[in-house]
């Protein structure tokens, strides 16, 4: 199970305690994410909207064949190799959902020609827009593009009331010019229902106003992207809006259980680790899933219930009663109860073995290069292999 | 230089600021590496002990040739994966330093028939000193341990006075029994040479304290292993000590420049990254280094001086003055300035680029396939692969 491989595996049905698994290892729970999935396929479309999954949590073309409402797309990514696994994979129609720089236009050039594939990029300056202009000038193929608004202030993006700058880059852009993107990275501070679908109102507001300022000034605006798996989630109305962009949902996680995006029933990644000591004099049990299986996130930190390093579940997927992963290093991970706690520890033994549920998929994703899917059976039928770098 | 590989590649001399470079990727210093290596040499061989480089950091043959006194070892790793890539390339003496399972004892022997490498295990219970003397038992060969002793409380091991517990391990082990080994992991937590050269000491005497209470019932402690960067680096006497270990020295980070186990100069590992946009109205520059690239790792955090998620170096590796990575999304890194600094932002357009020096470089390194080696002419002449996984 430990060889590389850039091909699905059969590894024949094994069970979560079999020796057959290495731990630590990233366990995915088919039946919950294509449940997350429907969730949210049938939500979009009861908003009239479409769906571009943000393919950067999962890395894997399995995964993303469930996600995309077609096999050609439309996706999103965050790095330029995942834009070339997935054209490799079929998907030909892909945004490249941050900046664009001039030394990355060479390689967007490629995709493009490779897998005659329509790859997006972003931008929120003119100098950009410039580049891109000039690059479609000198290569005779138009680059498509969009300008990225922030309507939060918590990243890149022009800000929506900056109509002179929306304006300049879309002149700039010429031909270019596609529309405008927005991700409410704000929302994720919040964990109430209702704040957040004020949130995914200000988002959508926020890329309406920015497409009105392109069309008032006779430019085209046929895209008009926004997305993060909160806002997704408790979006009401989505009025203008021609798409939507949210990846961490297919998974969930704790952190996005703390907002109120998924319930923690939900989550469909958790890693597979087993004890190896205890220190019964400090109430800790150790097991070789450190810092380097889990990631060193600890998003839920800044949250009202810190999961600590994980929340420390039985193989069903049960939680233990106020047992997480309390302190890590790179490969050893101390399991210690929520403190205050009345509770026992339970009995795990030297060999035990358990599933502990990630703060941040996406970072614990990428500690990995697999994942062992779980069956209705609760055995490992498949492995799907997902890609890292960049 | 994105396409992957397990060879060393030439990509024949490339300036940090060519396109060929595509980033984020991680830029490796071969003088301040080999710098950092021919110091922890001498200092080692002056205090007449011998070296067993942790290898976790750097995952890489190239750096362990380096790093090792021979070429076939000794080396310490932190998972199967690491034992099974440095024996195919060569190296025969390998010390697996994380508590093994029962479950893992065929890939260990796997390992050592395969290859012809001894390959030593660590425990710190009887339960598992039975499994490897019972695995030994049943397949006509001995398995080489050592037992684990906690001296400062930190992670797994017997305490150094529950000298029953060790007999007791000891005797269970029978001839596999090859001694002890100690990790001080709270030198973490010192800043000041005078403690950590008292730390280094504490972890000495509990060593020898452990081996004196085999011997003492009659039991062999032929191996008497101490380690960890800071008390490595401070340690002045080593007597009754026969091999230390030792692995983020080679490379440094911004965590042991506050520790104090190296200087800033001196680090080795930094990552190459791109201005991607600016948000001047905010004060940040903003590049497409995030968690991704860095790491997740905020380890500074506790120190005395927050580095947040890196220092920003120009080109040349030069910090620029009170320049942090200040926030990090997956693909986005968000330089700013240290708080209350009068210190200017320097003038980074878009497509500048920029070298940021890493909280922990085990961490940083993991997000990362390869090492883009930069010689004395600050130029890239070669890439190192480097393997991550289980």
């Amino acid at each position: 199970m430990n060889a590389g491989s850039d091909t699905t595996i059969n590894p024949g049905r094994v069970d979560l305690a079999s020796p057959v698994l290495s731990t630590p290892c990233l366990i995915l729970d088919e039946a919950r994410l294509r449940a997350n999935l429907a969730g949210m396929h049938a939500h979009l479309r009861q908003l009239g909207v479409g769906f571009r999954p943000h393919l950067k949590t999962a890395k894997s073309i399995q995964v993303a064949r469930l996600a995309m409402t077609s096999p050609a797309g439309s996706a999103t990514v965050s790095t330029l190799r995942e834009a070339e696994y997935f054209a490799e994979g079929g998907v030909r129609d892909i945004l490249y959902a941050v900046g664009i720089t001039p030394q990355k236009l060479d390689r967007v050039d490629m995709i493009r020609r490779r897998w005659d594939t329509t790859l997006t990029v972003l931008l929120d300056s003119v100098e950009q827009a410039e580049a891109v202009a000039s690059w479609g000038a000198h290569s005779g193929h138009v680059l498509p593009a969009l300008i990225e608004i922030d309507a939060d202030g918590h990243r890149s993006g022009v800000p929506p009331e900056d109509a002179q700058t929306i304006v300049a880059i879309g002149r700039a852009l010429g031909t270019a010019l596609r529309g405008v993107l927005l991700h409410a990275g704000d929302s994720y501070g919040l964990n109430e229902p209702e704040a957040l679908t004020e949130a995914a109102e200000r988002e959508r507001a926020a890329a309406v106003a920015a497409a009105a300022i392109l069309r008032d000034a006779g430019l085209p605006c046929p895209m008009v992207s926004v997305g993060s798996t909160p806002t997704a989630r408790w979006a009401r109305d989505l009025s203008g809006v021609t798409e939507v962009r949210a990846g961490v949902f297919m998974f969930g996680d704790l952190f996005q259980a703390g907002v109120g995006s998924v319930a923690v029933r939900d989550i469909a990644l958790s890693v597979l680790a087993t004890v190896i000591g205890h220190r019964r004099d400090r109430g800790w049990i150790i097991t070789d899933a450190g810092w380097m299986a889990l990631s060193r996130d600890r998003s839920t930190a800044r949250q009202a219930v810190d999961q600590g390093y994980g929340v420390v579940c039985d193989l069903a997927g049960r939680p233990y009663p106020d047992l997480l992963v309390a302190e890590v290093n790179q490969e050893h991970g101390i399991l210690a109860l929520r403190p205050g706690t009345g509770t026992d520890l339970p009995d795990l033994p030297i060999g035990a073995r358990v599933r502990i549920l990630p703060n941040h998929a996406c970072a614990t994703g990428a500690q990995h290069d697999r994942y062992h899917v779980l069956d209705g059976d609760g055995r490992v039928g498949a492995v799907w292999p997902r890609i890292n770098g960049w």
